[in-house]
């Protein structure tokens, strides 16, 4: 299965003309059977999350009316590994590993000499890497005993892929969309409704409200609350979500050994919540050889221009208050296509990582992430999420600068999502409508 | 890479609980290299097509203003292999060869002994089997010194395709699109001007007609004819067509080997033109211990229902007459949502083979195939376009019957591609609003 970087396959009498293209796939029983805990690995302890009313440090008591016994202790783990429950490697397994590919027809039509990797995270059921946390969540919750998940969603990646868990476990799924996504996308909720989980607009109290995520949390948290049968699901941002998302960088490094590279110079992935950003990053923590990069939307480019406090999770200010880079809680970003990116906050791991200069980020505007994207169903022939968008971005200005000092730079990114359910973007985009 | 079907992968100490998902994968490196030719393993030689005026058989002259002369060659070649050229290999492992899957969470929710396998085509980037025949097309054409690319599309698949093909080779592709999809479904009509295509609704001259498939082949083969740097391209119906796909076919062969099956004793796939179910099933022709089953719409059961005559291919009698299963070239069939099987003929190959009774054939009525769609993605994951879900309804059948008979029947069918951009009609299944 493994083929060295540049020892090209040729099979007999048919060479080919080009012969470059390169994919690295592991079978099912390949897949990591842990997941990567960062927490033990920090240079200084995360500070602890601090309670909505008293402002005092909180208990796992306090998040039992939210989440599982089995989530609450990892989010508070300092084990180095934890392992994945047979029952979770199972439904993962139905897509993972993921391939990683090199990105040769991109490098081509660059002309640069850096190696461009990435892990294909669209494969999954869902379109995006969402499952990798959505199943383990939903496993957790149904082996506690309950039996209905509350959650919000704004562009529909993450509600798709609570539903989807939902209905390996038999659990009721409930997702609240913001209106304005509810409205201008019914292909997310009919998505989320084949699987069988049901779908409202938010907020639900004012009906001419177009929404946003920080009301829709506010919304979902209410409802998980007020019943018993029900436990509210969150799909970035806390720490075992990004814990969960370590199976893609375990999966990428092992993939990277196959094709003959000893590590990547540079890890790059967009970053809303963070999930999918640590899911492919936080393996390499340790590495020290490895840039760490976070590409956001200079819409809301909490990174770069947030401040680093204490701030709720929502926008009521219901949730426990994190340690984070933060836009402020009532902070409504504008109205771009990348809406897995449209988050006031940013997880306390990747802000933390941020602020202790381990961890670099840029920011892009949406019209430059959208000539990245394009470029790149038009070499590489996928068409990208638009959050996947600010990656590509990165990484083509990434692997420009490496052809400025004719570096042989090794890039590894991760393709977080396909853009299937979201071609209206690509619609405005090529017909002039993007408004920034 | 290999596993046994029944010796399921277990890891140290991280036995999983079900342990049952098994995928095939194989490296770009091991993808066949030449495409299996069934014309002279058929019983009687096909009968020629005949010219739409003489009514005498054609010659490649015939078809000179419309094909390359290499696609014409492979038309009415008799050489049991033909080679895959490296150009062409090396677009089509971008994706190639697909996953080779067995769906065992279906097998467990129909309680059947059988064990069912499918061929992934959705993994594309197009998201169906179309671009094994769009990239060969492109290139032949490309190498020929065509500049650009005329063809019809009725749901979308077929005209996603060639836009894509015709990004990797430098081609202008422009589309007529059946008016009724472009006006609902422009979803599909940006994928396709995302990689670099034009579009139009079709027919041009009627700006109030829905349109048919019939009728945008004629705008089609009307738009080549009278331009000397254009040629026409078909998804469909012709041999050099299903030739390309049984690149699926010989796969599967290779990976069913590695799943340690013999054989399989029925293969199954849906049916409009014939291009996805000749993929994967012609390289099973010569193996008698085979069932081949083609699985069309009751509302247009070509197969099941037809005449077998000579026809025209498109609605204007423009094109060459075909010796193929017909419900008429002025029939204009019921707007399902399988848009890839609303076409009046069949390919001559799969008439022949239906004719002589090598194959079967089996027809639904399309809530009957939501309904195994939507069982399909609440067990396996993901959620099959329309057309596929003709296949999986056959799939479901031929397991349960398998079950009433207690025989442990091997079924491999091809998972032709995804539904993720004809979700609308999983919103019509979902809250009763279809029609048949």
């Amino acid at each position: 299965m493994a083929q060295p970087p540049r020892a090209r396959a040729r099979r007999g009498t048919h060479p080919t003309i080009e012969d470059d293209t390169m994919r690295w796939s592991l079978p099912p029983s390949e897949m990591p059977t842990t997941w990567f805990n960062v927490l033990p690995r920090l240079k200084e302890p995360l500070p602890p999350p601090l309670h909505p009313a008293t402002r005092e440090p909180i208990g796992p008591d306090d998040l039992a009316p939210l989440f599982p016994m089995g989530l609450i202790a990892q989010e508070v783990s300092t084990d180095p590994e934890i392992e994945i429950p047979g029952e979770v490697l199972d439904v993962l397994r139905l897509w993972r590993p993921t391939p990683l590919v090199r990105a040769t027809r991109l490098e081509r039509a660059l002309g640069t000499p850096a190696r461009i990797y990435f892990k294909d995270e669209s494969v999954s059921p869902a379109g995006s890497h969402k499952p990798n946390t959505a199943v383990p969540q939903a496993f957790y919750n149904k082996q506690e005993g309950v039996r209905r998940l509350t959650t919000e969603t704004g562009a529909g990646q993450w509600g798709s892929a609570l539903s989807f868990a939902s209905a390996f476990y038999g659990l009721e799924c409930k997702v609240y969309m913001v209106r304005a996504s509810y409205l201008q996308k019914p292909y997310r909720r009919v998505l989320m409704e084949t699987w069988g989980g049901s779908v409202v607009p938010s907020p639900v109290d004012q009906p001419d409200h177009p929404g946003s995520l920080g009301l829709a949390i506010s919304d979902a948290v209410k409802d998980a609350v007020t019943r018993s049968d029900t436990h509210y699901s969150l799909g970035s941002v806390l720490n075992h979500v990004l814990l969960h998302q370590t199976v893609i960088g375990q999966e990428a490094q092992a993939q990277l050994r196959l094709a003959g590279e000893d590590h990547p110079d540079v890890v790059i992935a967009c970053c809303g919540g963070g999930s999918n950003l640590g899911g492919i990053s936080l393996p390499f923590v340790p590495d020290e050889r490895v840039r760490l990069v976070a590409a956001e939307p200079s819409a809301c480019a909490t990174l770069t221009t947030g401040r680093y406090e204490y701030d709720f999770g929502d926008t009521a200010g219901m949730t426990p208050l994190l340690l984070m880079y933060t836009l402020g809680h009532d902070f409504i970003p504008p109205s771009i296509h990348a809406g897995g990116l449209r988050y006031h906050g940013d997880a306390p791991i990747i802000s933390a990582l941020v602020r202790s200069g381990r961890m670099e980020a840029v920011a892009h505007p949406q019209t430059a992430t959208f000539q990245a994207a394009v470029q790149w169903a038009r070499t590489q022939g996928t068409v990208p999420a638009p959050e996947t968008g600010h990656a590509i971005r990165a990484v083509i200005d990434e692997a420009l600068a490496a052809r400025e000092r004719n570096r042989e730079e090794v890039i590894l990114f991760n393709y977080s999502g396909h853009g299937l359910l979201d071609l209206s973007a690509y619609d405005d985009f090529l017909h002039d409508r993007l408004t920034s």
